[in-house]
């Protein structure tokens, strides 16, 4: 295994393929993302081959190690990708941003057509803006909230308005997964991205939950059964995977927009709760507690195999706020009072808030996405359960808590939402390239690893050392390639 | 440390028991096993040393490792394993395969006698009928269910079965124990089947559970102390291995089969519950909660270091599902009612149940065992709290559920027994050579791992390094032999 | 280590200051640890820097690793230590010995100033004290143990007691914030000792637990928020530290002292409970519930990452019971009656409790410190609760139960005095030098690593390997330097 075939000239089969894919208009590369693909199969390995590369250490390559992935190169872009190789090819706190010398299969230097760029997390903005709808009609309708004089007419433009937002997105959304099959498909494969394929059922309970009294007061209890349906078979699939110990276990994908799979267990039982029914929501609440639990134990031990964790506090970390507060409001309906048990959520999530925002630096040197959206509603949340439990615990200091909690939501909704007009309008790039569904299949090859390592028996293991490691998308988590990082 | 002394012709002083131990009848070699092996040292070092191994790479390694295990070859079959052991040698979801290269200190070309093929595992099959004696009682009692005419005969014919059952199964293993005294004590230190020690303990408690009305409707409270006592010595010492930071820390022996250590807490809650009890089963109650917490959280994460945990999902991980239920029913007991309380418990075991169930392929390319009776036994339980919640929540809709969940659980039992008499009288392989207690106390040693490495520093000291891993036990877990797996 | 290299003749350049340093009188060297050491920059690296090492490793480590540590040898004793430095530099299960080859900036040899020898651990005789105060309360109020004719004399005596114990730890360590602030700032960011810093708070919320009813039964209540607005604070830092992913992160620093951090919520929820209060007191006991839960489910999983947390049992461990006790008092003040749920902690204390009695033989070979006072409160605090217990469920047992918890109890406080004593006053060490605050910034350089390692590409690289090993705090947990502790 160690002796180094002479690797001579040969030059590697991939180049015709090499030339020809540069060809290639780049509306070829993007009809690779959309629904058939048919049985045209198209080579992108192009693209992550490293051009003029030491042929040398390629021959070496190949002879250490025998399941070589030179011969894998003919895959299409419509390859489902491993967990791992998202991991391995993209950074940041959303798993959003290229690594250093990773490629992509679709051109860098231009504008894809706008539903490739619409990401899920667009429907963030229906979450913001919902959960909005819901804590102004909690305002209004509190009786400890009278002094502020306020009436429904906001829950009521809010919810319009977040009707019309869910109807847009929704209705693009749909366009996407008609025209780009693959490119949602590898959105439901992103470790982080799933996640968010929860906020549309979540936003539609919001929807019927900040419903204005002058609409209904009274939505048919089948409703409910017909909203959670999905989310029921949405969860199995992805508590399954967090249990069932492949790429997507717990240990591996912790992060905080985990909580997005369990908000909506509370949400619904809240939902189904304040409906009237008892069993079901019970199960739903049931099913999220147990979940949160194991989810706040693994998300605060922060171990070193949750890959997905971001490593410096971000605005993501407020979703830890929202199970608690939701759960709270949840409580409080399948128990008829604001009892114990909703003061224990309630103040959990109070807490958390609190130790948040005391960090509050986290909110500088972060770029924008449309994913913050998602990470203001827990803030909504629990300004509607303070207003809640201001209901029960009558009190100046109570009103203070709630306005001020009411009112940071809505100041930060606000920011939000300017940012957003700042990106849409004015820097025109909320919706940017979307390089995370459309990482190549394969990791780059490595060059000029060994300059200064001379030839001998010893540099010659220590290659194949390296370039396994560098391959080897098996190589475990908690065994990072020590040698490899160090000698180099 | 690095240059290897001259290692010359010296003839391994272990060479002649070598030979003589060839000699050995095999009755003798299973004589270790028994119950007192006297003074008598037999050496089995014979199996586990490479024949015409290498003599230079001993010696190499003898100056590599200076607490060289040579030294250590004539410890007998009745040296304590250390649990490291059991996971190097082992393999599969029950730690019951042999790892290639690995040697048992058995013949494992005969049939051993059938003593030492006897598992503690066998208790299963009184935990599967057991259980199922407990669904059909509570099945013919609750009124919601009246609607299906059963009598008590079924309940009272899988007790009487289940009796005779758990005598015949005690009987054979005390007869173990009695002679193969230190076969047993090797099932006691395996990581995986100490957890079934509990199976009898849980085996009488159901066996109480399920006892028909018409022997008694008041079993004496006095029995409840004399059957939770031993119960509670076993826990104190489990539960203290998982916290002391040994090899049987829980970080790395986290499998289902600890739900087993769990289980019977909650089985005795409900037992002395219903017997009029409240500080007792309380108590036992408030410990189970607090360790299902965490083994829940530790399953659920698939920390790299739990060893034991299945790769795949598999039988075993029904076993999630029998705390919740049962847990369930002695809450419902403890407080008199099914409560809220009750239901928590009860949702989250239907959730489990169901997102296993769906994903229903890993009962296929798994071999048949015993275990897998110990497996059967959530079903049963889940189907009796559904029984239960069937009496609390009258409706077509939980008849049904309860009429499912029993039916499913009564096919499980029949096809799990199908299997055991196909394995026992035709395919005659119920009790398969048990070679989980039959490991070697030492690690077999490595041949030829240098041919083609050239003398020379580099592999001098790579050699160092490959044996050192190969030899010892301490290496830590996070830490797999990344250099070993790659260079060689 | 392997065949020392004659290390020749060269001085370092650093050798001037280490003469100077030589030169400077002990007294200086305490002035760094002073409050104010104002714009005099003191070197010190003289200690750490191996004297007449090798140049030539010196320049290969240099050639190796670019952001060489040479150049910050001139760093003040001021300087933070990273909290990595502390796993590095110490070891013990209070991380309070120093490992081999690490040197510390103060003399070794004499004795430093009293205030620099006494640490914030001293708290645990004010935590120890007051805690027998309240269970001698406790024991002559409670109906059910009126049996034993037991006045409020003891807990008067004890009260006054430990309040002169608080007063003059208090002024003592008032002195040393004042005179070293330096070494109280160390002793904050060592990872075990910086859990202490809540001792002083915890110590008061006992006092007031226990004060006697002849100096008054009702406190007021703005007292309570006065004693929680600190705790407060601090829990937020250390909590947000957990979660906030540096080298602080739970997983990192897990360790049984970090329920020091907890039990000030549910002792303060216990005082507010009985002071009248409602909200405040729930809030504290609901943030203290959900930080329990990550807590006891993290120390129980030992995560190989946990690298604060004692290889075997300690007395340290004894922690585990003090918070589940204290909960169960205070969920009985809070909901007005030893319910369910006070049963449940109780029982889970009492569990914790026996466990670990039953592995006693860990009071044997650790070193006596002032930290033992803190170890022996929780069963002060278990006695208590069994004490509450035995008022509410009546009978001989409960009796019993509490006699004996609170024999155990006592004879523990007064075994651990006698030591004290011992310590202070026979064997003159209660106070050594408290090598945590003193030690190096920067870690110790090898020498003489590579004797016998010949010229040439394997042993140039194999040194760069190592030595950025040794030197790079960065290295992670998971990943211990395999190679480098097998090839050397």
């Amino acid at each position: 295994m160690n002796n180094p075939r002479s690797a001579s000239s040969s030059v590697s089969p991939a180049t015709p393929d090499l030339l020809d894919n540069h060809r290639q208009s780049s509306s070829g590369e993007f009809s690779r993302l959309e629904k058939r693909t048919g049985p045209r199969k198209m080579t992108f390995h192009s693209k992550s081959m490293p051009r003029g590369s030491m042929f040398l250490d390629h021959e070496a390559f190949r002879n250490c190690h025998d399941k070589s992935s030179l011969q894998e190169e003919d895959k299409e872009i419509t390859e489902p990708l491993t967990a791992d190789r998202f991991f391995d090819a993209l950074q940041g706190p959303e798993l959003e941003t290229l690594k250093e010398k990773e490629k992509i299969v679709l051109p860098e230097d231009k504008t894809w057509p706008f539903l490739l760029r619409f990401p899920i997390t667009s429907y963030g903005m229906c979450l913001g803006v919902s959960s909005q709808a819901i804590m102004w009609k909690t305002l209004a309708t509190t009786k400890a909230e009278k002094f502020l004089h306020l009436t429904q007419v906001v829950n009521h433009m809010l919810w319009w308005i977040s009707l019309l937002l869910l109807l847009a997105v929704s209705i693009t959304y749909l366009f996407k997964t008609i025209f780009f099959f693959q490119a949602v498909r590898r959105e439901f494969k992103h470790p982080i991205r799933v996640n968010f394929f929860f906020a549309p059922l979540i936003s539609v309970l919001f929807m019927a939950l900040g419903i204005p009294h002058s609409i209904t007061s009274n939505l048919p209890s089948i409703l409910w059964y017909f909203l959670m349906a999905p989310l029921l078979f949405l969860e199995m699939k992805i508590y399954g995977q967090w249990m069932s110990g492949g790429q997507r276990r717990l240990s591996k994908v912790a992060n905080p927009t985990n909580h997005l799979a369990i908000v909506g267990n509370f949400a619904g039982a809240l939902l189904g709760a304040s409906m009237g029914l008892e069993e079901g929501p019970m199960f739903f609440f049931a099913v999220g507690l147990a979940y949160y639990l194991v989810l706040f134990v693994t998300l605060y031990q922060r171990l070193p195999t949750n890959e997905t964790l971001p490593k410096e506090l971000h605005p993501v970390f407020f979703l830890f706020v929202a199970a608690p507060a939701i759960a709270s409001m949840a409580w409080t309906q399948l128990y008829g009072s604001f009892d114990i048990g909703s003061r224990l959520y309630f103040f959990i999530s109070l807490f958390l808030y609190f130790s948040l925002v005391v960090r509050i630096n986290f909110f500088r040197g972060f770029k924008f996405s449309l994913a913050w959206w998602a990470y203001t509603f827990p803030m909504s949340a629990v300004a509607t359960a303070s207003i809640k439990y201001s209901g029960e615990v009558t009190g100046v200091a109570t009103q203070v808590l709630s306005v001020v909690m009411s009112g940071a939501a809505t100041l930060m909704v606000i920011g939000v939402l300017v940012l957003t007009v700042v990106h849409a309008f004015v820097k025109r790039d909320l919706f940017p390239n979307d390089v995370a569904i459309a990482i190549s299949a394969e990791p780059p090859k490595q060059k000029k690893w060994f300059k200064q390592i001379k030839n001998g028996s010893f540099g010659n293991s220590m290659r194949c050392l390296k370039v396994s490691d560098q391959d080897d998308n098996q190589i475990d988590v908690e065994a990072p390639p020590l040698l490899n990082a160090r000698t180099v």
